[in-house]
């Protein structure tokens, strides 16, 4: 690990609505020599990524797993995240003994592009005007981002992964890393997840930018130059997503109808109930730790997201004759990316005769469960690891 | 009809961005000589109450039907509506052959406390300052615009209701209404509704009411003192909540991921996807007909609303000794109000063992399915509320 890592920089960031600043790595200047060319046409040069990675990778680096992160995620996917000072969000997902045990394989988590941890964002500056990018960054797709993870992945002479995996929007990236690289890719596992974007996601994801751009402090994109930042509009942006990871049984149970540190309702606009005081922490804790814009951004690409488009709406085509060896899981309380959209993915793989297992867990915590304890979960990606590792004859 | 609407008033209202005014009838103001003492203790002495009717009242006031109305409905359920100038929301279900047959039953809607068509409500004139009340409006409850409707009854002669019925929030208010006076309600159809209001709801209102709050536009809520309106955080709440009154189903369905005039994305952040434009005129249209302080007064209305926390929870004990006869409706895709919590209410019911029929009806246009052409749904409210006329010898 260490050899990979002795050429990377690190970079003083900004965030939160005070700018204050933090110190973020490893980051690595990527497509100095051949230009990333966007599906929008734009291109990217010179461009920095930001990734963590855990684990060794072994001699015939058979043992690269590559984590996906959703929206809102980054890099920091275990260990302690520099902003948040929080553990990362697949903590209990990587390390020794865990489901992507860090003794046996190298596992590497690639901040996407317009993201605001390192990689290449809105918040990164135009050496033009010595100015945050803002709205200036070019709008990217899903499949501009796992380009310039695999340009990552080549400067860090990687070239096989055993397994590509996440959840949400990282499962999208999974699937997309499966229909472009398919020799490269030896397995993935696709989590609660889609191949196309819903009409009912596009409509949440639009609430969210309109809230965003509604906010007088967003400027029109140019925020940072004035030292303003739209709080607002993107408490209000993840207050709406995060009801949406959520089942409406799981926030039955947590919150029901409780009241918040009273006995009796206030009759007043303050937050009564625990439900509300609950979703008013979430976007106040976000604000301070993700980018307006990059939120704007990444939704976009979410929203394009639809792969078997570029086939005509035949999703089977875009794996045919592929040998990459697919687990997709579920779970049966999520309403965001709902099971059947998963089995849509299923039976497009079974029509070309694909290496596909399929899961759906039994749970009530929703969309959210891939980023919870859930034991089902983590055994089967543990037991699925396990089987390819032997297959690729990994050591143990 | 005529004798009943002689002394009522109208009132010159403002709507919309541009606050131009709009004349609203019929009004009466009620509890002059003794007012109306609401649940978080204030009292509400001669105020206006406004309303419309269809049909004639009979000799000895047997075929009363009354509808209560959603969260941003109004008394204009027939008919051309004064302000949008398109047919009432439940246009298709009132008139002469129509299930609310107005050959047979007399029909009256009245527009809810707190409201913004002509009955008292934040928008009303303080006449201390002159100003509009903004949030010196007390924070009500579904009972008090029960109580409300019944003090306006009063003073139109009427005691007895054949039927109260409504969809949503008009369910509550019907409930609520046969928990209260079940010697007065000979009948009531609650519609797509529940008896409290869920977690899910709850959080759904908060950031419609924090999206609104964040608009610089809403001046702390005195924004028609200083001529000014948060149209964009009205918006961004009247999205919001129109996505949960459709399915997934029908979202996809109706809009799948189609483009809106244009054959290829943009890769920009205007309207690419036709189910962004349809949400995004959905928030435009609703801003000109609706006002914001309402919204935020009617919203917490329904978050407080829990029928069964008056008897610690047993939501049975309520009804103990009704006489009202119910005819329950829900909608199997409805997710904002799902069939489980009417099951509830009818589990309630059977348990004093009250007469309650019970259907759920197939259909995949979710919530709104009330306010659309559901030939099942006619039928049963034409049928039940013709059992009812019998029952009660209303002619034919």
């Amino acid at each position: 690990m260490t050899s990979l890592l002795k050429n990377t920089t690190t970079a003083s960031l900004v965030f939160g609505s005070d700018y204050h600043t933090v110190e973020v790595g490893h980051i690595l200047n990527v497509c100095a020599d051949e230009p990333l060319v966007l599906e929008c046409g734009k291109q990217l040069a010179d461009i920095p990524v930001a990734f963590q990675c855990w684990g060794e990778l072994n001699a015939d680096k058979s043992n690269v797993i590559l984590i996906c992160h959703a929206l809102t995620g980054d890099q920091y996917a275990a260990g302690r995240h520099p902003v948040t000072g929080k553990v990362g969000w697949w903590n209990d997902m990587i390390g020794p003994g865990k489901p992507l045990d860090t003794d046996r394989f190298f596992v590497i988590c690639i901040n996407v592009l317009g993201s605001c941890m390192g990689t290449y964002g809105p918040k990164s500056i135009n050496p033009e005007t010595g100015e945050p990018l803002g709205l200036e960054f070019p709008v990217i797709t899903v499949g501009d981002m796992v380009e310039l993870q695999a340009r990552l992945l080549d400067q860090l002479g990687i070239n096989e992964i055993l397994c590509v995996t996440g959840g949400s929007m990282g499962g999208m990236q999974v699937l997309e890393w499966a229909a472009r690289y398919p020799e490269r890719v030896l397995s993935a596992i696709p989590i609660a997840t889609a191949a196309r974007h819903s009409a009912q996601n596009i409509a949440f994801h639009e609430i969210g930018r309109q809230a965003i751009m509604a906010d007088p402090e967003w400027c029109e994109g140019k925020y940072m130059q004035q030292k303003r930042y739209p709080q607002k509009g993107l408490s209000v942006a993840r207050m709406t997503a995060h009801i949406t990871y959520l089942s409406e049984d799981a926030l039955q149970r947590k919150f029901g109808r409780e009241l918040q540190n009273k006995e009796k309702i206030t009759f007043g606009f303050d937050a009564d109930f625990q439900v509300e005081s609950y979703l008013r922490y979430q976007g106040m804790t976000f604000v301070e730790r993700f980018d307006a814009n990059s939120y704007l951004y990444i939704t976009r690409a979410m929203d394009y997201f639809d792969l078997g488009e570029r086939h005509n709406g035949n999703l089977a085509e875009v794996f045919r004759g592929t040998k990459t060896r697919f687990c997709i899981i579920t779970f049966s309380s999520d309403w965001c990316f709902p099971p059947a959209e998963s089995k849509r993915v299923v039976r497009a793989l079974n029509a070309v005769a694909a290496d596909v297992s399929y899961a759906e867990v039994e749970t009530d915590k929703g969309h959210d469960a891939f980023l919870l304890d859930e034991p089902e979960f983590k055994d089967m990606v543990s037991g699925f690891l396990g089987g390819m590792a032997t297959y690729r004859g990994v050591a143990a």
